[in-house]
């Protein structure tokens, strides 16, 4: 057994974020990017014969997957009959193709996870106009509207306040996700690494602050009962043990006063881990690596009392370079990761996470540095 | 302004450690390695045509350093003469010519510390026969030659125990650097980032613990007096601005009963700050990117009361990855770093770190990782 060559479908900033994990356990890290100028594909060496390619095209996956002993992800969007063929090929896939399902499809999902007897929104398929009245009207208005397949960030959700405003996207024809909207009280994720061993390490819950349902902070620990965080913490690790996961499991969650709800999830390293970097002795990326090889699982515990992270958006600023000066010398704590892409208003082109003893100053720090990057501030 | 290109002259292991960091910060790391199979040129994108060259090589370098906008080092064997026409092409170099020589030669570092004011060991330069044996009168037997240029881990030095033990070395022409051997309590090294805007930062004084002149461990914070801690650190900030230095300073010290007195300098990120990659809030390999760009430098401040950092020397086992899965079942929290090189006895392949509340138990616990990596122990 010598240092294996892990690689990665998918050149984005989580690809990117486990180049620097795999270069100190001395793993090979390989991406299969679309453009040699994506994210990940920028910090890692590629040979442009097999490295370049779409996750849709399952020969360039053949072809990538050749020379690697492990094949993961940064994304859920490769075609689950192309996993299969891969699999049968013989090629060690993981997160396998049977737990991606349940990613991709959120109908899939919802029906696995209630069979799980993990607590849920109330949910329905709904195919017809008669349907989504029949849920809205036994649940109550407005009902949320999802895409099985293709939502994240926001898109592919649909708030209705009557069955007659689900008209349009009933006609797009296949069924979709009917669920009650859920009065919660804020917004958490649990994040757990799980190896194809069975071994399974999960991180402090976190609360999520999402804007118009992009994540926009992350406060570590959430601010919640013991009682509510150990439940997270155990249905998370019941997902990722029920679906077979291997590697990280993001499960987004609504914290309500009567318990907690499983809203989405994610199998690989998620936005709701990046303060897991410097946060925690382990971080997401380095942990996901250790998983997907099989190799036992680091400690998740935090290096600091509380952590945030902060997203930088796409602003007004092009280039965010120059601010790293006020930045760093405003706060010699702050960290600061940039991803690489160009800036567009609203994309996430970087994040910072600030450590400290106080919750609501290390939000202020990371709040702050990720404000002035994208230009919000003077100072 | 936009994000920089760095070029590291050099290779190895250090140039390698500092690409996790820079891809974080989203700047672009370069290397100019001998060899593509390279510690760091494995690990970074390389294009033959200018990134693979001899240090000794002046065109090599100004082909490389066309694309970058900071040049700096993983080591000190770039010719002097190099970096002043490198300098002279308008070349950015941090550390610079004036402050390397400082590093390259044993000779010219003893008169410019002895200038500042900085305890030294006591010292002479020697020519003769005659000069060792007067040398020898004054402080004592034996007496440490070393060679001005050239040595590392243990080699260029020689203890002799009467003049005539000097022959064979003072026959290689050139004069030779006499010191005393100093009766020390234990090794420190101080470790501290400078920037151009003249701008410090001071790691915790660490414990070297040295066998055959390589270092084995380090020990963070070293076991001293508040008052050798303050002295040593102190010693380290008025060598970096006396010598114009910028980026990362190591310089080992004796610990006597008496004081703190220097032994060497590096000008680089060095072996005694490995540690600081998880045991501080802002690493060296970070650090010196920051110092080298003239970013403001981040906190050094320690992760955990206690670090300690294990080399991981070339011993029986050619392969060791399959070490990983003890290791790390045995011990979550233990860090392992290996450098993509070759296992040849004796030589630095990797290093492990541990953090806790206890430094017996970290100690052991970094202790316990490398040995069994290197197949000292079976568990």
């Amino acid at each position: 057994m010598g240092f294996p060559v892990v690689g990665v479908v998918g050149g984005g900033q989580l690809a990117r974020m486990m180049a620097g994990p795999a270069i100190e356990l001395g793993i090979t890290l390989r991406v299969l990017a679309r453009d040699p100028a994506d994210s990940a594909a920028q910090v890692v060496p590629l040979d442009p014969s097999t490295d370049i390619g779409s996750e849709d095209d399952l020969a360039a996956l053949r072809a990538f997957a050749r020379g690697c002993d492990v094949l993961t992800f940064d994304h859920e969007h490769v075609p689950t009959e192309h996993l299969r063929a891969l699999e049968a090929d013989g090629v060690v896939v993981r997160r396998g193709s049977d737990a991606l399902e349940h990613a991709q499809d959120k109908l899939h999902m919802r029906r696995r996870l209630t069979a799980l007897g993990v607590q849920c929104p109330r949910w329905a398929e709904v195919s017809t106009l008669d349907e989504v009245a029949a849920f809205g009207a036994e649940i109550g208005w407005p009902v949320v509207l999802k895409t099985p397949r293709g939502g994240y960030d926001g898109k592919g959700v649909l708030l209705v306040g009557a069955a007659d405003e689900a008209q349009d996207w009933l006609a797009r024809g296949g069924p979709l996700l009917a669920e009650e909207r859920v009065p919660f009280t804020r917004e958490l994720a649990a994040l757990v690494a799980r190896s194809p061993h069975g071994q399974a390490a999960v991180w402090p819950i976190v609360e999520t602050v999402q804007v118009d349902g992009i994540c926009r902070e992350v406060l570590a620990p959430a601010a919640i009962t013991e009682q509510h965080a150990l439940s997270a913490q155990q249905v998370a690790l019941r997902i990722a043990d029920g679906l077979g996961v291997t590697g990280v499991l993001a499960v987004e969650i609504f914290d309500t006063p009567s318990g907690v709800l499983v809203n989405e999830l994610a199998m690989r390293p998620h936005n709701s881990g990046h303060w897991t970097i410097e946060g925690s002795r382990t971080g997401q990326f380095e942990q996901h690596l250790r998983a997907v090889l099989d190799l036992p699982l680091g400690d998740p515990s935090m290096t600091a009392p509380y952590a945030a992270m902060s997203n930088v958006l796409g602003g007004d600023i092009a280039e965010m370079y120059s601010g790293y000066l006020h930045c760093f010398a405003h706060d010699p704590g702050v960290r600061i990761h940039m991803y690489g892409k160009d800036v567009r208003p609203g994309r996430k082109v970087g994040h910072t996470t600030a450590l400290g003893d106080d919750a609501e100053d290390v939000r202020a720090r990371a709040q702050h540095a990720a404000a002035f990057l994208r230009g919000d501030i003077d100072g």
